[in-house]
């Protein structure tokens, strides 16, 4: 955490990375329990990874969109996606540590899409939602495909909530921080808050009456 | 309905703010029906509300979309999710008497989308087109997340019908009236006919053979 | 295929009417089986045919899209949806011819798609793939809304991938050859690929393990 911007660019784009990768293999993991070939695997991997910043690009009117940019990010998915396709199922051991990069890449993309929000002149209250939609709409779009009832809208371990807490941490430090420290801040408030709400199993109260099954 | 613009300008944002609303609390009864908690009140209150309208401004590449210049639209959602996720359920009263707004809001979002396009200089059958997806297709994004067959696709009381005969008499009328006149019938029209659709249960005949369910 | 681009230009543009044409065929059917009354079958129709080339131009920002263009495409479905609104159900014998005027539509949709992407300097990789979208992902969509598995994505007779291999074999072609024979001989390449793939049943090999039905 040195001050050198340098170091931080380099410290954001291996996080990026690892968001991406992250994505990816929930991807992978959901098309292997839907029992999809290799395209399903790399169309599944390409949705999660991409679904939420692609809302988040279009909604915000830039272009081009951030892996039209980073053609890498593709590049990787399609060899994950291939390398996966010769496994007949990914061990559960590495589904529970999943947790760790998944963490990470929530809260990279929202503060990420705060942040991008924030540069377009948004009011702050959207800012916060463009940062939820980034960072957790990638996995909803993958359900919905799946015909998956998407378990961020019902009471699983608090998701979303950890995005938008760490929003508005970012939105608030953004006012006596650097942008640099804001962003740093509140990735580490959504990826504490994210472990904390699996490890502990915090959800939300919910009242709601289920009529579905 | 003097013919002074502003006392016009005053009667929109009223029904704006009404098609707002009536719009969330079809998207909060939804997700109530699904068992969701907050999160998932407010993202179906968000997506009944926001949806048409969204996918309008994306199609004529208008920007920024106007739930993002309009902050207080999603503030007053995420009041109503906040203040929703304290009952168990919504009482079919509510859903009963909802029709109305709801046939206000399908009036205002059509010739809204209609009106839009015709700005931005598309053609005819495509603006009414529109003014059909503004009104509607948040309703049908907010089914096909919850695993529901889109109503508006089959059998039920008339719905993008009324939208598309509403869109086609703002259009005419354009021809002989100012656009507030033209933008007034076109939405009574809506209004009404949706209103008769729903009391008289007016349906499209369908000669279809479901083979599901 | 002689060297008049006036004659290529037709030719193109006969094609582009099949495509739309299949597309929108392949909706209605897609609506009937499900029950639909014209509504819906006039929606499925027009997400069929234009869903894949509107992510396309939404992903590039070509703007206007090509149905706001071209209104015509979408007067013709139109009336198909009206026609077959007449008839309880389509004879199972267009459903076995659809596949020939389906290979060109994909064939087609699929090297627009990638040519649009080069056009619009995007690297090549990301180029195939925007290919593949515009000519594959109105059926995926259609699928999603019907609640269906979308089964470009389980083990069906090879589509997305005739589509990808076409894409490859029109960027490598368009080092060597004038655009116009590059685009052709990607067309020839996914139609025959894809009737050859229906033909002789060619699937991906998929070692995932379903666990849904």
């Amino acid at each position: 955490m040195r001050e050198e911007s340098a170091l931080v660019q380099q410290f954001f784009l291996v996080i990026e990375y690892l968001a991406v990768i992250s994505g990816g293999l929930y991807g992978i993991l959901l098309a292997k329990r839907h029992g999809m070939d290799f395209v399903g695997l790399f169309a599944m991997a390409f949705i999660l990874a991409f679904g939420g910043g692609t809302l988040r690009d279009l909604f915000l009117d830039r272009h081009p969109l951030f892996w039209i940019r980073h053609q890498e990010y593709a590049l990787i998915l399609f060899g994950m996606a291939f390398g996966a396709s010769f496994f007949r199922s990914l061990s559960d051991a590495i589904e529970k540590w999943l947790h760790l990069p998944d963490a990470f890449g929530l809260g990279l993309f929202s503060i990420l899409g705060t942040s991008f929000a924030l540069e377009a002149d948004v009011p702050w209250f959207i800012a916060s939602l463009l940062g939820v939609v980034t960072g957790s709409f990638g996995g909803v779009m993958g359900q919905v495909i799946c015909n998956e009832m998407p378990n961020l809208f019902t009471s699983s371990p608090l998701y979303a909530t950890c995005s938008f807490v760490g929003s508005w941490t970012f939105l608030l430090l953004s006012l006596i921080l650097s942008v640099e420290y804001a962003t740093l801040c509140g990735i580490a408030v959504v990826v504490v808050f994210r472990l904390a709400a699996v490890r502990f199993d915090l959800r939300l109260p919910n009242r709601s009456e289920s009529s579905s099954s």
